[in-house]
């Protein structure tokens, strides 16, 4: 008998109807000879309306408080599903935050896990009960209620396979998948039958919204199996599970793309020690995350100094870097907001040469730009011009041969 | 420094801008030197917009799981609650029923209260916050969630105020008090200052839909102050106190009236030791309380039996009770939906003879007649046909000299 863990999001228990429809799904998984734990989002639309509710209440809501209020929204989401479980005639209990024991640090907003005592949750599954988890909540030393940050409820989903030692953990969504590249600009991406947490974690970080990148970085740490795959259909999925030597064969699993960068230069900025630190200080103090760094010599004793920022964080980093400039001595500050990021992302990487050069090339002949280069072990990045993000997707889905046409996996 | 508890009902946090207005009532009561515990109800509408849902999603809920969904709307209260009171520059924290350890039986739906930690309660109000408490629900011994059934927060008030022995407990409600009678019948009825416990328990029990029955035993029992009183006005309520020698002279302190009453008899029932168990045991089993019983002897060796019980009971009760009179060999079962009961209620009857003829007289000069009479120590109640029940109302606030002209608290 194995033990499953399910997560089902927003756009699953959108409706009443649909929340119906996820207990069938789940009681089938039971009848199969599973003993099922569900985690469950709140329904689509309520955390945007309670949000909303606190904005009319103030304008910088209270964290604790915000936290209780958004609670709410898995709480009936639990407890409506647990319903229908039980008119259905199986056995059910729903269990929040504090009761599944879903220990977290105080940061209200964006909790850490830091571990679940699993002792309530085993005794319901002992009586044969599907047992439903308020996804997206904790509780800190205090007994007070934490909330873990948008898409949290994939990270409750995967802390609990792992605490609980489950078989699978399955991340039901709307989407079929993980694909080799967005269907909307591919049309022949694929959906991949099976990728490494590494990969997944490139993939996440670099925008393929398909999984919560700290729940992958949770699933890779304690080794849970995640399938990712749609709750609308019957397919398999995409299978995230600890790296192996098969993979290795697989230059480029996939290309992602993303648009919210925007790069901010400081040119002929005077090259003393220390410099990078008084630049980049008051940005990470702003708590703005700087991705991309690449420093060139321009004229002697002189260097011109280039990162890139999201597009959110843009005109506070001009701001403040500007105020930099101006203390040290660099001549100007340059800004450029209409930049994407392509990257592609791979295990073999490690061991192909020649995939840097192959991507470069497939760039250069639709005549896109690169104007700054990152590497990774297992990925590269390359920054263009905005407006050529799709055809440079689709130039480098083709040049790895990724699509539909020709299998890979 | 008096520690005080306020309890605001569901129409009182009925939209933002009223719940604002709460916390600058709230706040107030603490720049007057108190320490402040507010328990709150849902949002008005609130609850029955999950109720709604819950149906929706099965026909008869799982009644675990409909406390975990109902218990939402409290949350949502003292979460925005206590974000505004912060917007205000004062320190505030919500609790809900497991956080306040409110401690309860595992009866859901209308779980009663059995004890409550205040280790929490307290160590916040040391730091000097006003505390926010969930009202309605509580936690069993298995840390689900309970709730206490409709009106529960008056008795979340109560028990917290006899808890924390605290000085005062107001209730703040859409009404300015307790009346001498229902004013939207006699517009002569009088806010009543002061009354005792032992009156307030009948007035709740007769109708009076101004304190939650259950909280007023609970005053009674830890013998706690209850102020009512309305949250749109300044102006003083009613309080409800340990009773005392002053309010003794006073014989009567109101009239209340229930419409919601039909009256069942059986007629010639063959007069037998036991038959009254047969005749009411599957009423009891089937969960309906009766009120009024009479038996008269109408023939030799038989006997007529007439009772009340709710309007809402009533088809159910006929069913049940024709199936009996079969068995025992009654003649016949009739029964009568238009019958309401008058009643008046004071401490003073106790020690003054004559309180049921002056009742009678004022029924029998407006022609009113009176099929049954019940009394207790400190109320005298009269069924009499339902068409009469506003006349009998003013008859009896009259002829009591109960009303504005006559002041007599």
């Amino acid at each position: 008998m194995a033990l499953i863990v399910q997560k089902y999001g927003g756009s699953s228990v959108g409706s009443i109807e649909k929340i119906r429809k996820v207990a069938e799904r789940v009681i089938e998984a039971c009848e199969s000879g599973n003993r099922l734990v569900v985690v469950l989002s709140a329904m689509a639309g309520q955390t945007d309306a309670l949000i909303k509710l606190s904005k009319e209440i103030a304008e910088t809501p209270d964290s604790r408080e915000l936290d209780v209020l958004m609670a709410t929204g898995e709480q009936v989401s639990v407890s409506l599903f647990a319903m229908a479980v039980k008119s259905m005639g199986y056995d059910c209990r729903s269990l929040l935050g504090f009761q599944a024991a879903i220990h977290t640090d105080q940061i209200y907003g964006k909790a850490r896990i830091r571990n679940i005592d699993t002792d309530r949750l085993l005794k319901e599954l002992d009586k044969n009960r599907i047992v439903a988890v308020a996804g997206f909540q904790g509780i800190d030393e205090g007994r007070n209620i934490t909330t873990l940050g948008r898409g949290g409820s994939d990270t409750t989903a995967v802390a609990l396979a792992a605490a609980l030692k489950a078989d699978l953990c399955e991340i039901f969504t709307d989407v079929e998948g993980v694909f080799s590249a967005d269907p909307n600009i591919c049309t022949h991406a694929k959906k991949l039958k099976r990728i490494s947490h590494e990969e997944m974690l490139e993939l996440a970080s670099l925008g393929a919204k398909v999984l919560e990148i700290r729940s992958v970085e949770f699933a890779k740490k304690f080794n849970v199996p995640i399938h990712v795959r749609s709750s609308f259909t019957r397919n398999e999925g995409t299978m995230v599970v600890s790296e192996n030597k098969e993979m290795e064969k697989v230059m480029v699993s996939g290309v992602v793309f993303d648009r919210n960068q925007a790069r901010i230069t400081m040119v002929k900025v005077p090259d003393r020690p220390g410099i990078a630190f008084k630049i980049f200080d008051p940005v990470f103090k702003a708590g703005i995350v700087v991705d991309m760094i690449i420093q060139n010599t321009s004229a002697e004793g002189l260097v011109d100094l280039t990162f890139t920022v999201t597009k959110t964080d843009f005109q506070e980093t001009l701001e403040l870097v500007r105020e930099v400039a101006k203390e040290i001595g660099a001549e100007k500050v340059l800004g450029d907001q209409n930049i994407a990021k392509v990257s592609i992302v791979g295990l073999g990487m490690r061991n192909h040469a020649g995939v840097a050069t192959t991507m470069f090339e497939a760039l250069s002949k639709d005549n896109i730009n690169i104007s700054m280069i990152s590497t990774s072990e297992i990925k590269i990045s390359c920054v263009i011009e905005e407006k050529y993000t799709e055809l440079a997707v689709r130039a480098l889905h083709e040049a790895f041969g990724l699509g539909d046409e020709k299998e890979k996996n």
